[in-house]
Order: C-alpha cells, then sequence, then structure tokens
C-alpha cells in the first residue's frame, strides 16, 4: 500500500450502513456517505465524513471503494445503473462492495455489468447487528476475484471483525448469506411462538426470557429481539417487512435449487401475515402479534 | 444445617444424570446412582459413588433427597408407583426432585401422590447439556414448595449454575421446560434445513458452520448439534426419538392451551419423519437425514 489517501463511498445508511461508515471514518478512510435521509446525512457529517450527499455522483471520481449496503437489488440496480447511474462515472478498477441481501442471480447479473466497464466487484454480504457494524465488528461472507478482495481491504478492514472468503464465483457470498437468513428468520419465528406459548400459559416473559438465554434454548436472535418483546418496544432496528424479503429470496433460492424448505417456508408465512396485519415497518420482534389472545407487556409497564 | 451427612440417588444415569450424580460425588453428598445399565454403575461406583444399583429401593430408607432424570413421564411413575415402587419405602419428608421432561399435568398427578405419602416434590427440568451437567452447572427451572427448595438445596447447589423458581405451583416448571424444547427442537431442525440446503447449493459445510457460528443467525443448538453435521458422527448424544416425544409434548401442551404453533408442529413432523426412516436412535442432528439428493459429510473424511 502506498500512503495515498484511500476514499469510499457507503451508500444506505441505515443501521448497518451508518456502522459501516463510521467505522470506516475510525479507521482512517476518506469517507463519504450518501443517504436519502438527511438526518442520517447529517450525523455522519457530525462523526467525521469528508463529504455525505444524497447521490454518490457527486464525488464519483474520487473513489477508491463503494459499498452498498441499501436494502435490495432493485436498489442497488437504481443506485448502480439507474439514472444518473453512479457506475459508469466510477474511475476503472474502483471496487464495488456490494453488502445488501441479494439472490445470487441479481449477484451474477450486476457483476457482468460492472466487469463491462472495467469495475471490480465483491459479494459481500455482512452480519452481524448495529451494534457490530458501529464497532467494525461485522462479519462479512464474500466472493470475488483475488483484485476485488485486495482493492477492498482496507475497507475490509475497517468494518468486519471477520471476513470469510468463500471464493472466486460471484454469487457464492449471496447464496451463504441467504442460507444464514433461513436462521435468522425461523430463529426471529421461532422465539415470537415460544414466548406467544409462554404467554398462554401464563409465565412471565421476563422470567421465560432469562431461563431460554441461560439455556440450550438459546439463539442470537432470541437473545436480541425477544428482549424487545419483554420490553414491549418494536421501535424497527429491522424491520418485519426485511424478513418477507429475505425469507422471501430464502424460498426462492430453494425453488431454484428444487429444495424442499418446511421452517423457512412456514416462517415467511409468519412474517408476511405479521406485515399484512399492518406490522410490516415494525421491529421484526413483532411478527409475534400474529397470535391472537394473550396479553403482551407494555412499553415501560 | 447440621453435619449429618446428606444422602441423595439420582436415578437415570444418561447423558444428564450421570453428570448430574458426578456433580452429587464432588460435592461431598454421600451419592447413590440407579441404572438399569451396569456400565454406567461401575462407572459412577469408580468415579466415588457410595452405592450403585439397579433398583433404588436398596437404599430407600437412607435417603434425604431423590433426582429422577429418567426418559419420560412413564418411567418416572414407574420408578416411584410401579411393582417395587420407590415412592412408599422412601422416609417421610424426603424430597423428589423430577427432572426428566413430562407434562405439566403428569406433573401435576405424581405430585398428588407423593404428598399422600408425606412426601416432598419439586417440579425441577433441567438444561444445559452433557458438559455442563458434568461441571455441575446445569440450568434448572423449578416450582415447588419453599420446603421442597429448602430440602433439595445442597443438591441444587451440587447440580446447578443457575436455579430459577419459578413458583409454587407444581406444572410451572415442566411448562417453562417445554417451551424451552420448542425453541431446541425448532433450532435443531431449522439448522439441519440450513446445512441441507447448503449441501444442495453447494456451500462447504464447514464453511457454513464457520459463517454461522460468527454471526447473528447462530443458536447454542446450531453451533452444538451441527457440529456433529459436519464431522459426519451421528454417535447419540440426545437421540431423534427425543424430540420426536419432547416435541410431542410441546403440541400436547399447546393443544390444552387451545394455541396454534406453526413451527413447532412442523419441526415435529421433520423429527417424526426421522425416526420412522430409521435415525431415531442416532444423534438428533440425524434429522438431517430426511433431506434427500444431498451428500453429507462422512465421518473421518
Amino acid at each position: 500500500m502506498t500512503n495515498k489517501p484511500y476514499s469510499v463511498a457507503v451508500i444506505g445508511l441505515g443501521a448497518m450502513g451508518m456502522g459501516a461508515a463510521q467505522s470506516c471514518v475510525k479507521a482512517g478512510l476518506t469517507t463519504y456517505g450518501v443517504d436519502l435521509n438527511t438526518t442520517a446525512l447529517e450525523k455522519l457529517k457530525e462523526d467525521g465524513a469528508y463529504g455525505v450527499s444524497q447521490s454518490a455522483v457527486d464525488f464519483a471520481d474520487k473513489l477508491d471503494a463503494v459499498v452498498l449496503l441499501v436494502v435490495n437489488a432493485a436498489q442497488v440496480n437504481a443506485v448502480l445503473f439507474g439514472e444518473k447511474g453512479l457506475a459508469e462515472k466510477l474511475n476503472k478498477g474502483c471496487a464495488v462492495m456490494i453488502s445488501s441481501t441479494i439472490s445470487a442471480q441479481d449477484a451474477k447479473e450486476i457483476s457482468q455489468k460492472l466487469t463491462s466497464l472495467g469495475l471490480l466487484m465483491l459479494d459481500a454480504p455482512v452480519s452481524g447487528g448495529a451494534a457490530k457494524a458501529a464497532a467494525g465488528e461485522m462479519t462479512v461472507m464474500a466472493s470475488g476475484s483475488k483484485q476485488a478482495f485486495d482493492k477492498l481491504q482496507p475497507v475490509l478492514n475497517a468494518v468486519a471483525g471477520k471476513v470469510y472468503n468463500i471464493g472466486e464465483e460471484i454469487g457464492l457470498g449471496a447464496t451463504v448469506k441467504i442460507i444464514h437468513q433461513l436462521l435468522a428468520g425461523v430463529h426471529i419465528a421461532a422465539g415470537a411462538e415460544a414466548m406467544a406459548l409462554a404467554a398462554k400459559a401464563g409465565i412471565p416473559l421476563d422470567l421465560m426470557y432469562d431461563v431460554v438465554t441461560n439455556a440450550a434454548g438459546n439463539s442470537w436472535m432470541f437473545e436480541n429481539r425477544m428482549k424487545h418483546v419483554v420490553e414491549g418496544d418494536y421501535s424497527p432496528l429491522s424491520m418485519v417487512d426485511i424478513f418477507v424479503k429475505d425469507l422471501g429470496l430464502v424460498n426462492d433460492t430453494a425453488k431454484s435449487l428444487h429444495f424442499p424448505l418446511h421452517l423457512a417456508s412456514t416462517a415467511y408465512s409468519m412474517f408476511t401475515e405479521a406485515s399484512n396485519a399492518g406490522y410490516g415497518k415494525e421491529d421484526d420482534s413483532a411478527v409475534i402479534k400474529i397470535f391472537s389472545g394473550i396479553e403482551l407487556p407494555k412499553k415501560g409497564a
């Protein structure tokens, strides 16, 4: 590495993107932040971002790397290839790290377009939650060329606690993330089902939470999300609709592989039911609200 | 407490019972072990048990406490009230700690019979796995009278890392354990479903395991049981048939409460299918064998 400053734009400053951008700032990278939400832009600017904007096109020619943490493949495509698309404004050899959860097929199609423009791509979904993102300790599950890994090394050093190199083939990263989301989604839905049954059986939910988190029935998602149920606080960190999308990708992946998913298809129905009942924009733990005839803890009670 | 030696018999020396008995020995209690398996009896004798036998009746009149860690309610009833039943041989005031996973209804019926004989009962299921049992650090979720808790204090000190006092009412402990098993069973089945999909998608299972255990999709059961799948070793620590039983209890409990369980009913079907396919006596991670058209790791490969 030379001493030339390294410039990166993080696009999508939600729970994960904001943390990733802050971690890039802390690591000393020249960091740009992009989001439609001006509050998020102001916050990142205060935290030390070199520049912020609602469009990355403004500083496209200065970038060594771009990290995309928008919601889905449609948004990735809109940012890169839509009207005022970013991709054709980037310098040749710039590396695009796609960390949104998208299908392997979408990842491959995006890769083809980026490659034809002389750009590098890392298929690099992330996990860990907002706290790990803020601490620069996300788990990154990535596939791509050695050049793409090399070019993104400063970014990976800044944002990741652990980087898995799954292989060269674009799509492997997306697939590993989707299988990971199968577990994450089923675990939230199972936590909701268990807590709902406890409520019905007259077991205090704070006690049930305490037992499970000290026993073999625990999961990362149970411990993190069922706390929201115990506290009656459904302020969204990650929303029900995100799991409608992600478990939808899980089931699309299974369909393309001609493979049956007993639990993930059921969990998908549970989140979809919660969304249709009006809870789509609440915290994903609100999937528990599909159960009737129980009384759940109220906030501040 | 006086300095009079405290005598306890542990009945059922399986994965959990052996650890509990060893922990009682280590804590300095006069410990008796009971099982039909003579190998287990010999092992516990070598480890310092005061006495071992295929029937607890031999030393019933010496006991302050009995811990039952047999497989199910039928075995609990057989030990206590069957031919050569133990209950009527115990001294008045002896405390019986029932740590098998049984229904709340069974716990209540057993309690009535024990109470009529002047015995104390703690409805005290446990969790934590064989390693925690061996270390004297099981999680105990218990309900019962203050007298029962007091009388069993030396045993609880010896075997438990954490004791939850759920209330006085017999059946609450059983219910909390059953809800815990809902999570444990769904998590194993979800782990199997995810790993099976990974195998189908061509993702190396050791890499998938590594990613999940370092990310938000992890669960205690995934980390513990999917290791067996990665290693291709289905030697039973806890068997498929145990979860056919436990998820059966989960669904019975839900039925008695008129409550729908989307995921637990699905997981029950998966374990039952695995049992019917001939894997009932294998490790519970063998539920993954219900998926066809995939290649799983072989032992020692």
